[in-house]
């Protein structure tokens, strides 16, 4: 089926910088065949999406999350980490069901979409389970099972999670018309003993599939690293062949320089996620040093229980302005280089630089488009700083994700909306009312 | 007319933190005469609101901005502070007429009642058209007229601006049933001479009236204030007297625990602006300390061009991780105490007790309601955390103020959107596009 934007500022993120004003987009099926300022002669479109007053940009990716956590949202917040994590988070994962972890996902994925992610990439267990959800909601994601193990003795052709993520692999990796996609997930240095991690290293480099990992999140798991390996965390991945795989290393708060520099010489991709580390008090993310060497820094949201909320526009705000506070410089981090870290530099992180994050012919069809007509959006001097610093998510109007169109003025088109809130209460119910 | 708000969850701020579940609340005119969990005996109500699947809360007070500066939104972000004030803003308002004024302000309150703020504390010049606008849109302000005086041998009797905001005092305050309420607006330290900055507390003095000041924003100002004085800036202005009177005392960023202590003992009232700061680089404002020290802080946005928005949900936001991270402690700063500076405090520090910032028989019905139908606002386990962590500006849907509906539904009750939207435009044109 064939759909045209019209009349839309253009923010096509290309390797120009593009916007286009009054422009148009030609979407053949699940691609983008015409991005310019003329009506594209010969195309004849079943469905025309009005751009007045809209900026059409590419679909946001949110590089790293949990999407079933939606379920602990707003349950233990405000708490010194180990209550929260012990006390509170861990109990309740322990009761999940399979089901659980679909409908909470189904609600993370509606949440996103409403707030215009088109791609993200999730660690969690019964990933089968968000695979589907993956299927069915038309978005698109990077899946990894969450890996972890404490024993230095185990047998990994034994160990039912590595078995799990390879079988998630051989039965999701490219399904959905290529939307999904599977890469490990080995959680951490300090839930996974060296000889597993070293395991999966092996495991990508035989399935040549990327890695999914949480690195130096915090002081103490890097101090931890330090007295037990002698060496800092991303030090100790490189030395088991982590960084083999293409990483996506999500949060990386405390890197030394030469941390920064090994993760430039081995393109891991780093995932900023300022409103996590700050709401759980892991610290600031050195983003400026970061962008200085050149490293590809994409944005996440992390997951519901630490941040609360799946929204990337308030992800790209504060990683606007934190860096600017804290070390005193209002020229850091500016709004055009926070919109390549929610689109293009997502994309290349995801290994998805040839399908998404970009407005150009020949790359999937997936757009947002913003209504610029509200009044914390005039005047529009700027349509990044507009863009980064005053919008809203809910300012996101219509969302498409390999050319299908996933929610328009609002509206969920592959969800229903009452079933997802249904299933929710009673699960929220059954796990928190006793 | 009588309005009556049925089974809404209500989050009251009273003294006791009560949020009471399907509860009711009667307004008579502009005051609420009923909060609690039954229908009122013999009430009969012209206007139902219907609060199922809405949180009614106290309307958000933001305690520092600038609202004319909506005008310059976007138009320099990510700058250098210098070339940022004078390359860009002071050239472009020393351009702005009171029309321009009148419409920039107009286009603020819409912004903030949007997103449910219903009282505000301003500090501009042509602070008449202001105070029109205020009158005419029906949300509640403290305004002040920006003074600034660089000449050590001025003549309190022939100062304009000083001279200005008396006659603002005269002509507004308590007008609009009092709506309207005027203070002094002396800039800062660094815009005003020693011998002004007393003159203006002698004004306030002889007038009765609060103070609105920047105190302590940026390092250079400490810097130079001490080299120029030999003191910090609070010292310095506790000194000129300016704390005698009821002070709003925005930004507060770089202050000793002797600068706390002396703003304790004098009740000045702390405004925390947290994404201003962090956007211009003024640093981080040690908010934590101030809690501990029993002051009271309420919030704001600070002027569209340095946040660049009037968005109060996104400062709760802000408040409650930017102080978790930097200091890395996830307890500082709890949603509860978030809701309070943007609520309570903000009234007590507009000395506006007695009539707003609380849900409770005898206050004004200056009211929200969030809707929490939304696929970000579930599971709902904490209110309060929602409200602060997951909610946005757009889940605001009914705004009261004075008893009176000013948004309902995202429609604009007081304003004119497309005539708002119109005048902006040839606004924009003039100053801009030469």
């Amino acid at each position: 089926m064939n759909k045209l934007i019209k009349n839309a500022t253009v923010v096509t993120m290309d390797a120009d910088d593009r916007i286009i004003e009054n422009g148009y987009i030609a979407i053949k099926d699940d691609r983008i065949t015409y991005v310019g300022e003329e009506l594209p002669a010969d195309f004849v479109a079943q469905v025309i999406l009005d751009g007045r007053h809209k900026v059409v940009m590419p679909g946001l990716v949110n590089a790293h999350t949990h999407t079933p956590m939606v379920l602990l949202r707003s349950y233990a917040d405000d708490l010194p980490l180990q209550e929260w994590l012990f006390d509170k988070i861990f109990p309740i994962e322990d009761e999940l069901t399979a089901e659980d972890v679909y409908w909470g996902s189904t609600l993370a994925v509606m949440e996103m979409i409403a707030s215009g992610i088109t791609c993200f990439a999730d660690m969690y267990y019964f990933m089968d389970e968000v695979a589907k959800v993956i299927h069915k909601t038309g978005i698109r994601a990077d899946l990894s099972r969450g890996l972890q193990c404490f024993d230095t003795e185990f047998d990994p052709m034994q160990d039912v999670r590595l078995l799990e993520n390879e079988q998630l692999f051989k039965d999701w990796d490219g399904e959905g018309n290529g939307r999904i996609k599977v890469r490990l997930g080995p959680h951490s240095l300090y839930t996974c003993v060296p000889g597993y991690l070293q395991a999966c290293a092996g495991l990508a480099e035989k399935l040549n599939i990327g890695m999914h990992i949480h690195v130096a999140e915090t002081l103490k798991e890097s101090q931890e690293c330090f007295e037990k390996y002698g060496k800092t965390p991303v030090q100790h991945l490189y030395d088991l062949g982590i960084f083999k795989a293409n990483t996506l290393a999500a949060h990386c708060v405390h890197v030394s320089e030469e941390d920064m520099d090994i993760l430039k010489q081995n393109n891991v991709n780093v995932v900023y996620n300022p409103g996590s580390n700050l709401k759980l008090g892991s610290g600031i993310t050195p983003i400026g040093s970061m962008m200085d060497k050149g490293l590809n820094i994409a944005l996440g949201t992390d997951g519901c229980a630490s941040n609360n909320n799946g929204n990337m526009f308030e992800e790209m705000h504060l990683a606007a302005i934190v860096s600017k506070g804290v070390y005193k410089d209002p020229t850091l981090v500016k709004a055009g280089e926070v919109l390549k870290m929610a689109t293009v530099n997502g994309a290349a992180a995801l290994n998805l630089s040839q399908e998404t994050g970009m407005i150009q012919p020949g790359m999937k069809a997936d757009l947002i488009m913003v209504n610029m007509d509200k009044p914390h959006l005039y005047p529009l001097h700027d349509v990044a700083s507009s863009l980064v610093y005053s919008a809203q998510a809910a300012d996101v109007e219509t969302v498409l994700v390999d050319g299908q169109i996933l929610m328009d003025k609002g509206e969920f088109k592959t969800i229903d909306y009452q079933e997802v809130i249904y299933h929710l209460k009673k699960i929220s119910d059954r796990l928190f009312k006793r």
